[in-house]
């Protein structure tokens, strides 16, 4: 973990002495805090990790987390009251005088407080240096993603066995969730989206009521979560036969992504993914039915870092993980979309979800 | 949700015109924003509230979610981009000179951009308005809970059904959270505590690959999360007879539970609870064995708002839901939690979870 942590002070170029960690009660945990501590069990709510450039780590942690957190690699001092906490706080940063910090998962509350405890230290955002750092994934983040991404198949591949007809969405993402567990996720990466017909048009629809019929279209999208880290995975399949329309959707979706995994190589910016992926799907009778990003990045956060939208000037790097997602959207009809998570490798990528991308008769 | 609007204005005493709710990207989702807006599907990442001293709502949306919105008693913004939405932000709130903000939910970098679009306005933190309103449960809420509670019941009546010779714990939390989605939860309500033999020692403890055996203590501690609203209780097994000291820890909580039940009315400090139920077990041969608070507020979290450690000087009320948690717990040997949800009403409370206390023998 020390590698993790120089890579975060070399790439601010803002002068700092240190790093704080500050996490708050759940869900306000910084995901930061465990990839500097690599620590796997544990909610650590209000823990603090303060990181030195050397890569050493002091972890202020509850007395009630103090087994789970020596598992970590790092000088750790443990409280018992809150008070007794910003007590700790103050003694250690207040001799610092350039602490970074990251202003996009510390609370304004929390910042307030360090700086009332420390008044005469500089609180330098460098949340830049964390999102960059992550993007670029280690030898054990790929082991861990790779491990979440074969569970993610493993589950999918058992989806055709469990469609019959009158089955509610709800029912679906239930046996999702279960097998990712009986596969060995540790949880759900994310709110299983499982929708039937019309409602498979709404990217962010969750699951319902609703009951599948002949001639639906079942999109499913979820991943696990393995060791913290998450895979992201979508098929579309048809209940019955296929029609004329969804076959043209999902041949222009299969050929999007396809488009999608030969432009991806180390050196191009990520904004030229989702300008070559959409404006192929926009030179199709689809033209306009395409309305997200075609990826993200893919760690300890579901969307780990930004989107790749056509404005992304992020230059794609070798062991960066990315998913490829590109759809067709048609509302009232129904929508496809096929997503993949993918490494970039040398020469190109790597791809960690293997699943079948046909459209699927199920029956 | 006009009235919850009022309520967090009346709540405060501090001048302000306007309030504002601003989300991040998932998990840094204010609930407050949910609970103003009622909105009961949807992510809403990036999503903004703004509230009127008269209930009325501005809600400023991405257009991927401006469907789901619609649902809500608000008028509704659409923008496209970060810029634009940035612009009418600017627009709606420059004007308007006292803003009260969630200071404990709203990112530092949110708080900063804020400033930066309106600098003449001044942000004036109102946390605790928000804390305090939720704190007491009107119609809606408490039929939420009370459906929530009732799933967790029904799942955990199946739990002895559900133990068998090896099982794994991950095995058991993949079931607990099946049944939960099967029975009606839109989701578990947290990560699903399932843990046998010594590991129930460990009140943070998730799950893990420990097998069950005869003569372990099996503590399942888990809740349903329904139209957003969570319920959150624990049993204790026996796996196979039960002996002298188990019988006694479980002899020792109950009482203490029991204790708890009969303290809490309207008008008593929540301090007071705790006082009381640790007192008793600490004046038993368990001295020392309780090591957490004695419950939590109940809600759209499942930690909502404050604990009731033996501080809190919080005045109970009549629609306030709570845990009551009491445990003991002996390293290398095991413990026991009974953990139960209840409503405070005029004269006492009302029991929303009821699955039997007793220290089951399962074989």
């Amino acid at each position: 973990m020390k590698n993790r942590i120089k890579k975060i002070f070399r790439l601010t170029e803002k002068k700092i002495d240190t790093i704080i960690i500050k996490n708050s009660v759940f869900p306000y945990i910084d995901k930061n805090f465990f990839y500097t501590t690599g620590l796997e069990n544990g909610i650590f709510e209000e823990a603090t990790a303060i990181l030195y450039t050397d890569g050493k780590i002091d972890l202020i942690i509850s007395e009630l987390e103090a087994e789970t957190a020596k598992k970590a690699d790092a000088d750790i001092t443990i409280y018992k009251s809150i008070e007794e906490r910003n007590n700790i706080l103050k003694e250690m940063l207040s001799p610092i005088k350039n602490i970074g910090i990251n202003s996009r998962h510390i609370s304004y509350m929390d910042y307030q407080k360090l700086k009332k405890l420390c008044p005469n230290s500089k609180f330098i955002d460098i949340s830049d240096s964390f999102v960059k750092a992550r993007l670029v994934k280690d030898t054990l983040e790929i082991q861990a993603i790779k491990k979440s991404c074969k569970i993610a198949d493993q589950v999918m591949e058992k989806i055709p066995n469990m469609l019959c007809d009158g089955i509610h969405e709800y029912e679906v993402a239930a046996e999702i969730d279960y097998l990712l567990q009986k596969n060995g996720a540790d949880k759900p990466a994310f709110d299983t989206i499982s929708s039937f017909g019309k409602n498979t048009a709404e990217p962010h629809y969750s699951h319902g009521n609703t009951k599948l019929k002949k001639g639906d279209l079942v999109l499913l999208d979820f991943g696990a979560c393995f060791k913290r880290y998450n895979s992201d995975i979508t098929r579309t399949f048809v209940f019955g036969k296929i029609d004329k329309k969804q076959k043209e959707m999902h041949e222009t979706v299969l050929t999007a992504q396809k488009i999608g995994f030969e432009t991806i190589k180390p050196g191009i910016k990520a904004g030229e993914i989702h300008r070559v992926v959409s404006s192929y799907i926009n030179n199709t009778k689809f033209k306009g039915c395409f309305t997200h990003s075609t990826g993200h990045s893919l760690g300890l956060e579901v969307h780990d870092g930004p989107g790749f939208s056509p404005e992304s000037n992020i230059e794609l790097k070798e062991n960066m993980v990315l998913t490829v997602e590109p759809g067709v959207y048609i509302p009232g009809f129904g929508g496809i979309r096929i997503e993949d998570d993918i490494l970039i490798v040398k020469n190109g990528i790597e791809l960690l979800t293997n699943t079948t991308r046909e459209l699927l008769e199920v029956m």
